[in-house]
This record gives C-alpha cells, structure tokens and sequence, in this order.
C-alpha cells in the first residue's frame, strides 16, 4: 500500500483536508493517508519547507508528499512535482519543498504540473489542493510517472537557507523553528557542529545566557536551558520541563551564537 | 477498499473519535476511515450540515459519512440513514443531513435506525457515536443493506436554508460560513448568481463598502476584500492575504447583498 | 489489517507524530493507524492513563497501543511492552498504562525494550517515539513476540488511583478528567456506585450543589447540572447544554461527595 503524505496551512476547522482525502480515495482507494499538519501559520512557506525537511526521511521510499501552503494559489505561480531520494514532491513551486530539491540539484528530476488530464474538473480558482495536488498525487502513488504532468523544468524557487556566519570559533545563526513544547530549533546542523569541540562549546542568546550542551533534556537541572543535538540533527534550544521560547523569549529568526570558551 | 467519513463536534481533546474508529475497525477493519472536522461548533448543526454539503462529493461514490452533531444524545429524537447520489449518511434526524436529502426528496431512500442487533452493547445514553452511528457505518461499508437498519421514513427534519431574497438587480442573502482563514462564505450560489451579469455586480455589507467580483485571491490589491465564486460554488468574500472575517467583521448571519449598479 | 492506536501529548502542529507514522509505515505497510489524541496536556501521565484506559476496549482484539507521554525521555527510566486482555501496549514506564496492567497483574505479560535489532538507528536522545516506540509498535502489529524485545519484567510503575473513602452512605473522591465539553468525570467506577441506592443519591461538590442522578443529559433542565454514569462507566458531572467544569468551576482534583438523603 502506498503512502501519501499531506503538508498543509488548511488548519483542522474546515473540511479542506478532507476534500483533498475524497479525491484521492476515489483515484487510489488503496493509499495510506498520513497528515504530517495542517496547522503550519497561514502562507508560511519557511515553516513549511523546514517542517518537510525534517521529517521526509522517516517516511519509506516511494512516499509521495503532496504540500499545499499556497499564498499564490490562482495566481500565475508555477505547480511542481519533483522525485528526489526515491520520494515524490508535489507542491506549489514557492520554495516550500526547495530545502530538499536544493540538496540534491544534480539528481533531482523536476516537472511542471500542466497536464489536465490528471486534474478534477472543473479546476476552481481557489482550491488547487483539492482540484490539482491531491488528484495528481494520487495518480502518482498509482504509478504515473511524474514526466507525464508536463515539461522537465530546469529550475525552481529556493527558499534561502537562513544565514550562518562561521568562524573558527564561534557559529553565528538564528532560531528556524519553535515547536508545541516551546524547543527552539536553530539553522545550524549537527554537520556544520562537528567541527567544534562540544566539551567547552555554549550557546548564547543576546550575548548572554551561557548555555551548555546536554546529550538529553533530564541532563539539565529542572527548569533550565541547555542545548543539544536533537532528532532532527539540528543544535536545539530546550528547557527541562518547561519552554525554551518562553523562558528565554525565543521566535523565528531570533539570534543565536555557539562560541568555544 | 470502502471510505468512511466522520464529522463531529467531539473536539480533538479526548478519545471519542477514537473510539468510533475502534468499534468501526472491529467490524470492519478493511475500510478507509476519514475524518472530515471534529471541530464543529458545539452542538452546531448548521454549520456541521454547511460541511457535509460542501465536501460529500469530492468522496468516491458508496462513501458512508457518519455525521454526529448530536445535542440532543439519550433524548427521543430519531436516528436515520439515507442514501442519495450514491452515498450513505449517517446521523441523528436533526437537519445536520437535510441540505443534502432536501435536493433529493423524490429518490432518497431513508430509514429509521433501530435495529439493534447493529448496535455496539451495551448503549449508553450519552455515546450514539460510538455504540450506534460507528457500528451501523461500518455494516454499512461491509455492504449491509441500510433498509435492514429500520423501517422507511418518509420524513425527516429539515433545516430552513438561510432566506434570499432576489430581485432584478439585487440577491440580499447572508453569511453562512466563516473558514479558517477567514473567508466567509454566503447562501448565494453559482446557480443564483448566474442569473446576473457578474460584470456590473458588486457585494455590499451593511450598506456600504461595494466589493468587486474577482476570479483569482489575488486579483485584488494585497489587504483588500473581493468577491469569489468558490471551490464550494458559492459567493465568498475574501480578502487578498488577510482575513475578510476580521477586517469586515464578517459572522454567520451578516447580511450581505449583491447588486448591480 | 491489523491496527496501531497512538496517543501522546506531542500536540497537532509539529511532524512528530507522522514521523512514527512514517517509521510504521516502513515496517508494516499494511496497518491501519488510528490516533486516539495527540493533546494530551505536556508531561500529563495521569490524563493519557485515564484516556487510555476509557476507550481501549472499543478496538478490536489485536490492537497495538504505542503511548508517548514521556516526559522522562533520555533518561534511565524503561521502556515496556505489555500484553492484556488481549492488547498490546507500548510506552515508557512511567505508569501511563499501569491503570491497565495492575487490573491484571496475575495474567499481564510484560517486557523490557531493549533489544536495539527493532530500533530506528541512530536512536536518538530526544524522541524515542520515533526511533524505539514506532518500530517495536510496528514489529509487534507484524506478529513478532512482545518476548522478543526484552527480558520478562515483573514489576512496572503504578499510578496511584486517585483516593476514594467509601462507607455506607456516602463516596468522597475526586473529579479524575474533564472533556471537550466540560463534562467532568469522577474517579468513581459504575462497580463501586452500584453499592448504592441511585433513587436517593445526589452528588454534593463543596458540600453544596445537590446533584440529582440523570439518565441522559436531555433529563435535566437545559443549563442545569446533573450526574450521569458515562460511556466510560464513571460518574459524570455535566451540564444539560453547557459545560459542568465552567458553571460549577470543576478541574482535576476538585472533591466530588457522593451521598444518600
């Protein structure tokens, strides 16, 4: 049975999710469904990519992820499918599956999505998700090959990666993702971490708050910050039972700086 | 595989779709189960039966929708399951099914639910969902006649559909629907609104602010309100990238009109 | 197909849980996965126990239970595998399926987690949701032997229950859950209420509030309180059309009297 993954900004009010489910079901009834969210904040293409990045690996090859956080929907914006790592990408082409695709320029065999034929009909104005992805997901997870949506294409929109400044003593970067716990992810990977000595590396938030690596959250008294490498290989900003985001006032974009003291 | 739809006002808190899942894969455990929304308003049966009409179609013929917005659960009130356009609905005879049944009254096949050898036991007073609706969906799926549920109603309690009133140049009709994103959908249907010539027509809300007609989110100016034939098929007032609820203080009921000028 | 049940407090916005759905999808594609909730408040190991243990007989024999509520993770706390009445369940063992298992302590098999053969690798320090409880969920739904994870184990963490004096005429205990709607469940069992007399008891909250035993919410005047033994077969406290836990200010712990007049 074929896994099909769903990334959206629908939220879980309405029964937009559900529409896109319908069609599927009735193009490929033998499909497992996996919501990944729906609760991304409203046209937040960055949350988005960063939360697809994330968690695309722990999903078996041939999973194909269809991802509707679509500000531009109507507009003239192109639609994409994409195979990278044996997974399949469908997406609105406004960077919101590009930290993958971008990993992977070489390789990655990306085209439009134009073919009607594979659409529901009629395609409405505001609802490609039900109208476009999920049916051309579908038919993907039933074997189509991805060139059959339309022409190769080249390129496509990235998203920047949030900057990092290195040196050989400190990693400057910022917080890329709060979570439900209030753990702050940073953009600096346990890749770009190894090249640091852990043993005497702190993060700092303002230039102050010297926090210490941990290897887990209880390594940390109760109540009090630590960083550490977390499952989804990024340096993470947590508290010991409580939020990091509130404690120490942490959101998207907030500066962080590792430093070998 | 055959789909099971579920809508609730359960919430997503507590384990009460959870358990209707778990009698459901009881009884049958080759089906799709799919939910629509647990978040409907409590006890809301007008926007709960707003959902169901707007998504029952993109499902696969044969879809059974188990529907329980239920305030009246343990009362007398009847328990039915109708077939029309090929689906199955499932619910309390309230009116959360009726917009539906209402377009059918000549071919809808209705019953009673009361047998209850269907029933999960024993039945509680305050749980149909998962001791009636859930096992009687699921017999349903496995191709269990719905006439075996109960004698024919020919009856069943209806839902008034919000009033129109329509003149040569003007539909006064409401809102009927506020989504996620803000979007505010009104009675006004395609099939009402082709009558007029959508080139001179503009939206008034509360007399004033005359909103254009557009065919695309953002073919208006960022932050501003339109008009859209939605992906539901009714007039919706939107605003490019805001919220048209918010920025209009839009509700269920405000009164809308469209006018020619 | 057999079914994987997941409860935990990892909340609706992140991806943790579609990476355990992701992970049990590699392992055994041919599964049903239901999510019983994902709101369990943070670290609220007596909220997922009392959850878990209202609905898990609604799903077939079979089922496997993975219960992330782990506010421990990383630590040396256990992992445990039990089998009961027929079910599976997996969680640290911190207590949160103990409800279960110490009704059974003669019959229940229960094993350590350790045998890394069925992990995720790397496991990582921060979300053995994904990397331990995922897999062995999965194996386990494949037919592999709870046995195969780990040595028998004796003895696990037990939650007290919440303390209730019984003489012959009166029950104190507590308010143990409250729903959604602002129903509010005691820890007092329909077994222990069946001792009494219902015609002539009232449950009193703060010495007060003289409440009269219903058989369906409907029963009571709307907007009054009444006691209903539940679906859960607890004593409830709810309110006809309104939510017991705001008009009469009930939360986890509030003493609940119950009494013969």
């Amino acid at each position: 049975m074929p896994t099909i993954a769903l990334l959206t900004d629908f939220g879980p009010r309405d029964w937009f999710v559900a529409s896109m489910k319908g069609v599927i079901q009735g193009i490929n009834p033998n499909t497992a469904i996996i919501d990944i969210t729906h609760e991304i904040p409203q046209g937040d293409v960055q949350s988005a990519a960063f939360c697809l990045l994330s968690c695309f690996r722990s999903f078996p090859k041939g999973t194909v992820f269809i991802v509707v956080v679509d500000p531009g929907v109507g507009s003239r914006r192109k639609a994409i499918v994409a195979k990278a790592e044996d997974y399949f990408f469908i997406a609105p082409d406004n960077g919101v599956i590009s930290f993958i695709l971008d990993q992977h320029r070489e390789s990655v065999k990306a085209y439009l999505i134009e073919k009607e034929k594979y659409f529901r009909k009629p395609v409405s104005n505001t609802f490609h998700g039900r109208d476009i992805f999920a049916p051309v997901g579908a038919h993907i997870s039933k074997g189509t090959s991805a060139s059959h949506m339309g022409p190769k294409l080249a390129e496509w929109i990235s998203l920047p990666w949030p900057p990092l400044e290195i040196s050989k003593d400190t990693i400057a970067g910022s917080i890329i993702y709060v979570d439900h716990f209030g753990n702050s992810f940073t953009n600096i990977s346990a890749q770009v971490l190894r090249k640091f000595n852990l043993d005497s590396t702190y993060v700092f938030i303002n230039g102050k708050e010297a926090i210490p690596f941990c290897t887990s959250y209880n390594a940390a008294p109760e109540g009090t910050p630590l960083a550490i490498v977390n499952s989804a290989d990024y340096v993470e900003i947590a508290v010991n039972n409580g939020s990091a985001a509130q404690n120490l006032n942490l959101s998207i974009g907030t500066p962080v700086v590792l430093k070998n003291i």
